[in-house]
């Protein structure tokens, strides 16, 4: 899944000013439409460190414009409850101090009821400030809007992706939604797509919203390469398995077959072999594998094994970034209503560059040359986060 | 707080056979009373490994009526729900697998209403067994239905607790319930009494319940000593606190001293000093330290500190149960609404054996000469624990 | 292996007061003579937090006479090395910080040579300081170094335990020294001796050395009961291993069977089953195991669940010392040059009372009661540790 | 310090290959003159789990040319003996399973003599090999030892790290060597030279030795830059410090602060404060601070916020590598007997690119563009490790 999932609605395009309060309010619907279908059981749980329960989803982006909008720029705001600063940082410590992640769910209040207060309180706040367009700080505060409403997105996949992983965990396995059901697909047969090289230039580029760490738009050179015309699928990777992927060291990388054999990975994570077939868990409950979708929810570590022991290597992220130049930004986005990676088209061309997704590269996640990172908690946003995790993409190159 | 809280209503004679039935429905009513005041939310979080979720208490006390007596007892018996063996099992080797502990707060279902549809689902089928009189084995289902009871009010107290430290992990304290507060008060003089000693005979005794590790009745030898005639008082505690005694490791067992460093104890769990004076938490919320009133929640280290900086020790269990010999068993219980230790009266000889604390003594928790653990679930309920930890008191003796 | 093996010598007598300097040599001479066989890496190596290397006990056990000793009663005593106060200090909180036990093995220096520099410079003070019998604390003096003699003797015997530890680590499996094998043995037929109950006396009695933990004298009460007339033996516990003892959980306290099931536990420390038959590590290196002699190296967790195998019981500390009573305090000691547990004699009567093995009781380590714990470094010798673990016998009773 | 101190006289030529023996021989003997300093005692010890005992170095090199030289190449060539495979065996999964790494320090045995007769072993044998130059495989036998030579300098270089980080650790602070003391140094005046942007080429060139990870030659895109003429000095980082550097999170990345809070950095490793004036751990024991010597022993997170505080960046590993075309390998190696890093000359251009210190670079550790993994342990020694971290320089660029 993918966080273009989401952002479509504003790419290609600047935002119209007027109307940034009417999609404001379409980006907090939208949340709280995904969370309808929840018990509010399902609202507090915490099944790993790095999840966070939906509650605290809901909370923490009303903190967001809370923090960077509401008490900066509305004049005589009151905040709404003063431990929440506290409870719904999330990672700011130019802010102040935050609530320790792992503890998330261990927080029966404030309700969720009471989070929905909240969110109204926000709300009806943000529209007063919206309306007031000859505010000294009118485009500040616009710009702020647009990266809080891209944050909220972003906290929405994040939604989807920890009730996956706390649905999955429990053994009862319960469904988020009834969703349709795709039948067993075959994938587009794999072709090799040639690139030339050159200096590119690639980042972000024209007037539509983009995160800090998308610029700037900078030169770059890359040899000529291949890039495989769609991402790997669930059926390739039974044959990694079944040639012993798993057991050969060979394949991995130092740090990642430590892992392998301290937590004895065999299968991707929410796979399942019963009755000589797959099975894995989605957010309708466990389903038979499909054969012909793109393989998902595999570490770096797997996906970097794969394409070893294809004899191929991830692409690096100039590469896949050069090679979507110009592919339409369509597919298999959360409207859609799979909540799940399908099998592509059957078309020339690149495939499925956009939904379905993210992609493994072999890059790390670092600056782009000339990147600045402000100071406070703008800067903090994605600027203290470049060290160390590898960028995405599992679809091949050689 | 103690157990003793809950059991009263069965101590002092036979349980009347005839009225088994309305005595299940008592105590399983009582335990849905104690969560009334939940918000949802409050059924589902744990806060620390040894504690568990409301929702989990409930579930599991339902699963140990259907486990020992409806599978067993009752024909034609339909299991509710196969994985609720699994999840609701607590530590019952010799049954089956079981949910890891500290994972019980990261189930969101079943829900607080699928937990309360399998407590009424156990209740009419139990009510259907213990209809049956003349069921050939009706002796060991009235013993095992008793024992239940006896558990589940073990896991009301649970509750209770388990719910207190939720809250005080929670920067926003909130409170579980209106309760009384009574005015700060001043407890009665300390007095030392004096006990004789001798082969004496300590262990249950009677037809009521009791557990199996109060079995069996026995003799052991006792020197004479001297037992305070109440609790060590929060005031008292603080002079302890005041002369230096959370800092000094002459006062600490080895074990003890490494955690006081390593945590920075400097207080019970739950105080907090403010503005010179003491705070701590209540079901209630944060409230002003009643001088008066036992010390409460502290550990056996605590305890034994406690002692040592005071010249005295703490008594031997034997010792205490010797003592308490003959004391009449009421004090402040559950029912009596303030859900919190309170001063006891001024009157002669001993005062607070029951009601009000748990207190720590010397022993650790070790089997009494001549006890038999049973062999499979029933053996594991107390036998399979009889190691290292120490019993309870917080009186001192000298 | 017990101390008992060292202590014998004073034993059933008081010390002869003006030859302590002479017995003084003679314990210290002990150490280093132990010591002989080892190559100078041997003295470094530490391979448990629970372990310590040859040289840390060569040096910690002149500390302590340094400590105790020479810098309160020498007269101008000047302190060998300012910083090995920290370094050779083990527990002593009173009298100030020490360096972390598990890291013990990370100190290259000071060197073996040094360390036997240390000792001799010790030695030569501590006998200045025996000479001067007109020293007004002569008295106290002695009382210490009787006590400095014994602790030394117990780390004799944590020498050659901690290093049987180091070299069955070692996947070479060194040998510490040549030593007598005998042949395999098979252990006088088990028979169980009665012994009557009643009130009894137990505790240290009479004017020879004895710790403070064996204090004071005291009445406790004893049922009848029947006590082994030796320890389990090896070809007994593979009965307890073929039978499926280490697969079920029924046998095993809670504790122990999680450590069961998370260290994969199937054997006793050091044994290793190879082409049919056993062997387990010694002191001579890994050699066959021998069916008649006393199991040795198991924990409490494994002699209970043994005895609960077997439908016995652990004996309590109190029936162990009472039945003792008046058996010589004969056996194989560590001047018999074994170094292992060998089996007994076929005679009449209790047998292996002492020497051969440490036996485990079901009682805990507590206080006797009347026990007290001295103030200062003294008082932190055994007191401060009376809390949680178990006392020592793996002989059965019934 | 750098491998580079002890490469330098394989630089800059294809090494003549009748000489082979003799430079073999001069690098084994390197590493034991490198150890002549030490005690027995030295050579056992491990203060952490990313650091090896120098006899594990020692046996490890050894081991190296036995399993990639003496067993697949030299007829008749006899183990020398089997447990040192695994013992000595560093992380090469396709050869083996290997001895826990965070226990190197726990094996006595062998002793220091031992391995130094291992040595002794292989080096009669690898001459034999190195002798028969009409080896059908001789060409390969060349290359996989100069292989081996580097790495048995890349090993003389973490003796000494390692040695260092022991003795820091103890509380004696033994010195490893009476060394050449220079006096207090000021550092030229920093200026920022320029380089111009466009495509250049990098990667290693020519026919002397390189690792498989300094290739493939390969184009790249560089804007244009600038970057210091010397590394950051002691007295430039003391600035930081005492301007709040490590109290501000605004400074740190986000990994970096949790770091920087939880173990409370305030100072470079091995540095200590002491009356108003800083010293440092050096192989010679504690020495005053050098203000004009490069700092070194700094991490990648301190590195990057001192950059980040002066309002410059890291350079890229592309940056570095370019502006140090051309530049002369020389500068403070081993040879020079400081084993420290020392303040460079007062001259114009590019300073101390080579020799004194690693420099960070902001460039993760990953592989470049073409670079292929052998399989197999000779693709183990560089390749299973693109992963996280990053690469090396502290010099800032802008």
């Amino acid at each position: 899944m993918s966080n273009l999932q989401f952002e479509q609605q504003y790419q290609g395009r600047a935002l119209d000013r007027a109307s940034i309060g009417s999609r404001y309010r379409d980006v907090r619907a939208q949340s709280e439409r995904l969370c309808a279908p929840l018990e509010t059981e399902d609202y507090c749980v915490q099944t790993a460190t790095f999840a966070s329960p939906p509650k605290w989803h809901l909370a923490h982006t009303a903190w967001f414009f809370e923090t960077l909008l509401l008490k900066p720029y509305l004049e005589g705001y009151r905040e709404y409850r003063p431990l929440f600063a506290t409870l719904f940082n999330s990672y700011y410590d130019t802010i102040g101090t935050y609530h320790p992640r792992p503890e998330r769910g261990m927080l029966s209040r404030p309700t969720v009821k009471e989070v929905y207060e909240y969110r109204a309180y926000i709300d009806e706040h943000m529209a007063r400030l919206l309306d007031d367009i000859g505010h000294p700080d009118h485009a500040d505060i616009v710009m702020r809007t647009i990266l809080g409403m891209n944050h909220e997105q972003q906290h929405q996949e994040l939604f989807l992706t920890d009730l996956k992983y706390a649905f999955a965990y429990n053994p009862l396995k319960p469904a988020y939604a009834e969703l349709p059901q795709p039948d067993p697909t075959t994938a587009a047969s794999l072709k090799w797509l040639s690139f030339e090289g050159g200096v590119v230039s690639i980042g972000h580029q024209g007037e539509a919203f983009c995160y800090d760490n998308e610029t700037p738009r900078h030169k770059t050179y890359l040899e000529g390469f291949r890039l495989a015309s769609r991402p790997v699928t669930n059926s390739e990777f039974i044959e990694f398995i079944e040639d012993g992927g798993y057991r050969n060291p060979d394949f991995w990388l130092s740090d990642a077959w430590k892992i392998v054999c301290r937590e004895g990975w065999r299968t991707p994570l929410y796979w399942q072999r019963e009755d000589g077939g797959w099975n894995y868990m989605t957010l309708a409950g466990m389903r038979p594998l499909d054969p012909g979708a793109p393989v998902c929810h595999v570490s770096y570590f797997e996906a970097a094994a794969y394409a070893r022991w294809a004899n191929k290597r991830l692409p690096t992220e100039a590469e896949w970034e050069w090679a979507s130049k110009g592919a339409p930004v369509k597919g298999n986005f959360v409207d859609d209503g799979y909540l799940q990676p399908v099998a592509g088209p059957q078309s020339e061309g690149l495939q499925q560059m956009f939904g379905d997704v993210w992609e493994w590269t072999q890059s790390p996640y670092v600056p782009y040359p000339g990147y600045h990172q402000a100071h406070g908690p703008l800067g903090e946003y994605n600027g203290k986060r470049f060290c160390s995790a590898a960028s995405l993409a599992n679809r091949m190159a050689s």
